[in-house]
């Protein structure tokens, strides 16, 4: 059996929407129990209304909740029974296997780095997001933990994405691509060019540098890049979808046979969007700390929480943390034996 | 009349797009005539055979082309006779009002900057591109010229961006938006964060940080980044159309009903594939010369060709230059009084 701590009290929908997404997802995976972190009185009614199978749901009380707003250093220092603070504090003593969390996204990261603490090679964590594609499935990181970045943090970010890629994604030695803008080595911005020279002896399968283009129809099933510009991408991609969805079902509302037409279509834009769909690739995995956590969209509808869930699940099974931990250890010599070691913070 | 040097070697397609998209853009702009720059002997044959109105498409001899993979300095010392070089020494002579090249984008930029020089305030000039968007066109920049970006530049960027949405896009007092992780003005890279200070008292119509998903539906009419975050979206942006567009009509291919539903929706997608499609907004001008210059896609369709050239001759009518610079210099003692000064290069 594996143990989740949810947050019970963090996003624009909590509690309902997190207790909802528990109870979904223990259909999707029958060896997952979930322990929802937060405040039973606002929990229990809602856990009542569902009636889960007993047993697979349980309450952890904590008395506190981060804001979303909040600043990630007055959580650490000033909340100590937050929701967020004693799912990790749970996941540090052994009781549960991961955490996830679609509250306040910077105390999430900060919580889970401190309480959790980094993995051996790691400079700093990042966030990583799974682009659908039509050349399948790419590991995009980091989507937002670090604005800025130093050319090695990028090598270690690539280390981490080959090993969800592999262990979670499931593609053996998958093509690693460094975000710029050419694709020859020598384009990009003077962080991107030196860590271009770093991959080179990565003894990873890099291919090179990708763009902006080949998120959705690229060679690379891992894009390296800072938190910043991942951010970026990750925000257009979600807003562009919602975009053209919203257009193409306003202007069919309004002839006749643009209803018909999406009535006959519909069946097959609705695997479309299924496919393209963020509800079904769960949350976003903060890679290199010691232990596993999932950091989701604070909009997340139950559905998103339930595949956040099963995806966590899926990473606790892969041994994401060692696999990372491994491969940054295996390479450490290579990195310092170049000029890694100055460059370190 | 206006008179426009394209050049007529550049580009995935040239010369043959290149001059259909000359004649092209004849009938869309009756004041508008073209010098097709280039090697005669390759221009000559393709132009009898469209035989446009006699008199507004000439041809001007250069014996060169610059190779689309030419480093830009290899090209300004030693390609004197190169189409694009020779595009600009007849804008700098004042024998045409433009120039627009689908040719080697980064000789272009320096051609066009070194021919024509900076205006007096600008330190680097910037590409800008304009994205169409659910709330209307959104002009982006800088989407390529330059990778590394003072908090400066950002701020000049902000004034070239706006003086080309008013007087080109037609869009008075556009709202500034300046492309950030996080609405709060403490978000962003270092870079970000100063620039933020910057746009808050530079007078224009500033409304703070936007996020990627903001560039197709949000309140910015102008949107600030640097050349690499610029590139990466609008590359992004266009991959993702032309996946989406794919996965469509595969997946409408294989059904009888898809198949009926999609000649049903014809029609409406047309008109949404139109407003969406960027052969219809032409090339990304390159804002902040002493001049007017377009830089096109390699991949130029002679449609695309035909709307820079006809967004090009809006851009002299709409006197660009003369506006990007008495704003910067509107704005230049509010920036000294600031710590502006110590910044510059």
């Amino acid at each position: 059996m594996l143990r989740i701590a949810l947050d019970g009290m963090g996003g624009d929908h909590a509690p309902a929407a997190m207790v909802e997404g528990a109870v979904q997802c223990l259909d999707r995976d029958p060896e997952l129990n979930v322990v929802l972190v937060g405040r039973p009185e606002a929990l229990e009614p809602e856990l009542a209304r569902l009636s889960p199978p007993p047993g697979r749901i349980t309450i952890h009380p904590a008395s506190q909740v981060a804001g979303m707003d909040e600043a990630p250093g007055h959580v650490l220092r000033h909340q100590r029974d937050a929701s967020i603070r004693v799912a990790f504090d749970l996941h540090k003593a052994g009781q549960v296997d991961a955490v996830v969390s679609a509250g306040n996204s910077g105390a999430t990261m900060a919580v889970g780095m401190v309480v959790m603490g980094r993995l051996p090679e790691v400079d700093r964590p990042a966030l990583a997001s799974v682009f659908p594609g039509l050349s399948g499935p790419t590991v995009v990181l980091d989507v937002g933990a670090n604005v800025d970045c130093s050319p090695l943090m990028l090598l270690q970010f690539a280390y981490m994405g080959a090993a969800y890629a592999e262990r979670v994604v499931g593609l053996a030695n998958p093509a690693v691509g460094l975000m710029s803008i050419g694709e020859e080595g020598g384009k990009g911005n003077h962080v991107v060019k030196q860590a271009y020279e770093y991959l080179k002896n990565s003894g990873l399968n890099f291919i090179g540098n990708v763009e902006g283009r080949d998120l959705f129809a690229g060679p690379a099933r891992v894009v390296v890049c800072d938190g910043f510009v991942g951010n970026v991408c990750l925000k257009l991609a979600e807003g562009m979808f919602k975009a053209l969805s919203r257009v193409v079902k306003e202007r069919v509302a309004v002839s006749l046979t643009g209803r018909l037409g999406a009535l006959l279509l519909k069946p097959t834009l609705s695997t479309l969007a299924k496919d393209l769909d963020y509800e079904n690739y769960g949350g976003a995995p903060l890679l290199g700390i010691n232990g596993v956590a999932f950091v989701c969209h604070g909009a997340s509808t139950p559905k998103a929480i339930a595949s956040a869930l099963v995806v966590a699940a899926a990473s606790v099974r892969g041994r994401v943390a060692e696999h990372v931990a491994d491969g940054l250890a295996q390479y450490r010599g290579r990195l310092l034996g170049d000029n890694g070691a100055e460059e370190r913070e």
